[in-house]
């Protein structure tokens, strides 16, 4: 079996650049760790089956909602997002590093398609 | 339906003292977020059908293993513990802070009972 290792979270965030493009750093219960950078506005979207975690780690994430006010994500707080709710992650221009809990199967634009939409899912 | 807010996890952390005690702080596709200090040493114990993620916010956790080297988890580190594997938890006399991902199904103590088994979980 193979040796199980501890993983550092900002290590991780520094091995790549790209922004709205999660990457995974662990899986557990057939849920995936996914770090992504996070950079102005990303698209309006909802999960019909899951519920998603954000946990940042540097930053401030703003998270749009429809039906009440945006909540502010700072350094070292989460956010938990119940599945079918609409919602649009965003910063204000700086880039934010954003640590995700989610089920295997989640889609990072949930049910809307746009050029941000990223099929392929890759460890680092 | 309830407002959506963020969760700061250090201002969680400073709710309670009592150590080898999860408190629940979220939950999400039948997950739990849980919070827990830990100091000295916890009990030799698996869990059969749940991986464990550790992470780790004040100190450094050591993680004991039957088949394998102690596995050192510092502040800013994740470990995912797979289902199955025989673990213990312990600090080196300091108070770690740390943060667990599991399923609510998950005991603290796996399969083995203890002095330190508690079967309620609170929310903080």
């Amino acid at each position: 079996m193979k040796e199980i290792e501890s993983i550092n979270i900002m290590d991780k965030f520094s091995l790549f650049k790209k922004e709205w493009t999660p990457f995974i750093i662990g899986e557990l219960n057939e849920q995936y760790v996914k770090l992504c950078r996070l950079k102005d506005n990303f698209v309006w979207h909802q999960h019909e089956n899951e519920d998603e975690l954000f946990m940042v780690f540097k930053g401030t994430l703003f998270m749009d909602f429809r039906d009440q006010k945006t909540v502010e994500v700072k350094e070292g707080e989460i956010l938990i997002v119940p599945k079918g709710v609409e919602h649009r992650p965003r910063t204000n221009g700086e880039v934010v590093f954003n640590l995700l809990f989610e089920p295997k199967s989640t889609a990072h634009t949930g049910d809307t398609k746009s050029d941000l939409t990223v099929n392929k899912q890759d460890w680092i």
